[in-house]
């Protein structure tokens, strides 16, 4: 019999939150309140992530592998401002940023992530 | 003693397909026909992956993960459509679609996963 | 009690280097001497890799994943020229390459993978 995935939170294309084994994937997660700065957005996308790992029997200690988008590599520093302020000082994970053109002109931030079940 | 690597489709730098424990990893897959429109391209893609899967023991209900790159965000709703009318309604992967800059002009789309065997 | 996860390299917003069961997650790699080339940054990345490989037990034999972003599409031949010569001829990753924009003008390459321990 297959291992089994559990998947929540389905849209038109994708489920935001996927479940294997002692895995969790996060889909690319974005800002719902696109007015706001890339700080604003990617303190927006941490707190969703927040709920998401929860869900999952999992937190923001147990990330292995992170990779943000930003719409311009200027605003990076406000995106790892809102980072530094919400990651686990212990338990950093993996993370690469670059800069990409993402869903809509108003999206500066979007951040998927592999994580660890508790 | 290692746990075993399966790798398939060698290039000259990569391997389409890698297989490591219960998870299979896709390479970056790109369409052969790059004359076609991004829908079609990633009609092409999916048609690939679908084999792909197949050969790895898995199929398109166990994806788990997947990296989109489009090469014009104007065309999303194109890899979208072909993406909804081929993706498992009930087993929706978790997703990032963003724009880059692909292999050639004329790549329109750029499809990579990580899958569970079934 | 949950599975341990090993992190080394800590800086202030991700640690270089992440250990999970038999998985290896190496974080965005960029040169240090900005000053090279593609291929030269390239090379710089590579043996920055190796040495995060051996430290977590793995080698670049036992790449499973592989994210390669470079600034400039147009280098990607001097990239794979350095990674040809390095990557295991019979142990090649699945892998994507694409092209976003880096953490500073001068930084022509990054990489990311995902590895098996050995």
């Amino acid at each position: 019999m297959s291992d089994p995935i559990k998947r929540s939170h389905p849209g038109a294309s994708l489920s935001r939150l996927v479940e294997f084994g002692n895995l969790v994937f996060v889909a690319g997660t974005t800002a719902d309140d696109k007015s706001a700065s890339c700080k604003g957005q990617t303190e927006q996308v941490l707190k969703k992530i927040d709920g998401f790992l929860k869900e999952a029997g999992s937190d923001k200690s147990r990330i292995l592998w992170c990779n943000v988008w930003v719409a311009d590599m200027a605003e990076k520093e406000q995106m790892d401002a809102a980072w530094q302020a919400w990651v686990d000082p212990n338990n950093k994970p993996a993370r690469a940023t670059v800069e990409s053109g993402l869903g809509s002109p108003d999206t500066r931030v979007e951040i998927m992530m592999i994580c660890a079940k508790s």
